[in-house]
């Protein structure tokens, strides 16, 4: 993804609500016990801002790393209300210092592939990853992800399932589907529109 | 699949060394004991013979219920002579009559899909299927499975995790990988000739 700095960055993070800045002073953000679901790599955030206008009754935390992204996320929020949704700022690595077994559903919306194998631990979809959200989850182990990677699609279904996964469903076309409940990226939008097939996968144990 | 009456058909499937015509009467047909591998639903042949043919060291039962292909298949073997390969005609219902604890690795490929929710007890993916594969291998369970039908391969994916398989290895479009050890079935050909990709994945448990 190209990051373009954005004017007047660091007004809009300090002014903003909804974000969370510094993850070690992450305290349970709801005033509720709601499910939580959480999206690691919100970007610019229209999928994790549209999930919690579409559903009032869960909760939402967007993960994200880069401020150039992040700051359009907290644009889109500015004459937004909700008391369901927070931006938190942090690389996912920690995550695991962060949540604690409340967590329902983990979303991973076309994160970084990695291609070069020597960068795979770096991959979302890893055993490094899938150890440290095995505590963050509640109840079972819930995950969805889209990507329109088709190798990073591949490893991630050999990753899951050889940690104990199963597929509870998967398309390998999502717009050829029925998909009325989907809840498109910008970067899904983009790539749709160019004519690349979107994966999705959704996984429990 | 449209199906062709072949002339003479009585008299190849008579002729031919390489038919065991009644499954009922079916012993182990090879003078070793080298590893079994099993295609269900062998079709007119061509992956069988050319695995047949590329790996003397493994032996082979091709499985067709239907004689107007499996005829195709033993006239391609006619001037051959192979020790390492037999047909079995019979309807992959009765596989856990004939075979028992003795096969490392059952090959799907193109089978039909059978696309309608009523039918789905006879895909081969399904549980029902699985199950009786469960008593034929040896050691571990292992199905490679090819298809062009998305929605067969996305069942059969769910299928196959949720009755506890793992995904050793996948390809969402076959003929872009890197795929030198892979032998086509002739409809396999055609399909990719036309555009198709071809699906395959390699599970174990």
């Amino acid at each position: 993804m190209r990051l373009r700095n954005v004017k007047n960055k660091d007004i809009i993070m300090n002014s903003s609500n909804y974000l969370i800045s510094d993850y070690k002073k992450y305290k349970y953000p709801f005033n509720n016990s709601n499910p939580l679901c959480i999206e690691i790599g919100m970007g610019k955030g229209q999928f994790i801002i549209g999930m919690a206008k579409r559903y009032p009754n869960i909760n939402f935390v967007g993960i994200e790393k880069y401020d150039s992204v992040l700051v359009r996320a907290l644009q889109k929020l500015e004459n937004e209300s909700m008391n369901n949704l927070m931006v938190l700022r942090m690389d996912a690595q920690y995550i695991d210092e962060v949540f604690d077994k409340d967590i329902d559903t983990i979303y991973l919306n076309f994160s970084d592939p990695w291609p070069k194998d020597r960068h795979q631990k770096r991959r979302l979809s890893h055993e490094v990853f899938l150890k440290k959200y095995d505590k963050l989850f509640k109840n079972g182990c819930h995950i969805i992800m889209k990507t329109d990677n088709r190798k990073f699609f591949e490893f991630s279904l050999k990753s899951f399932t050889d940690y104990g996964y199963k597929i509870r469903d998967i398309s390998l076309n999502l717009y050829n589907d029925d998909i009325k409940d989907n809840v498109p990226t910008e970067y899904e939008e983009k790539f749709h529109n160019l004519g690349y097939p979107i994966y999705m996968v959704d996984i429990y144990k």
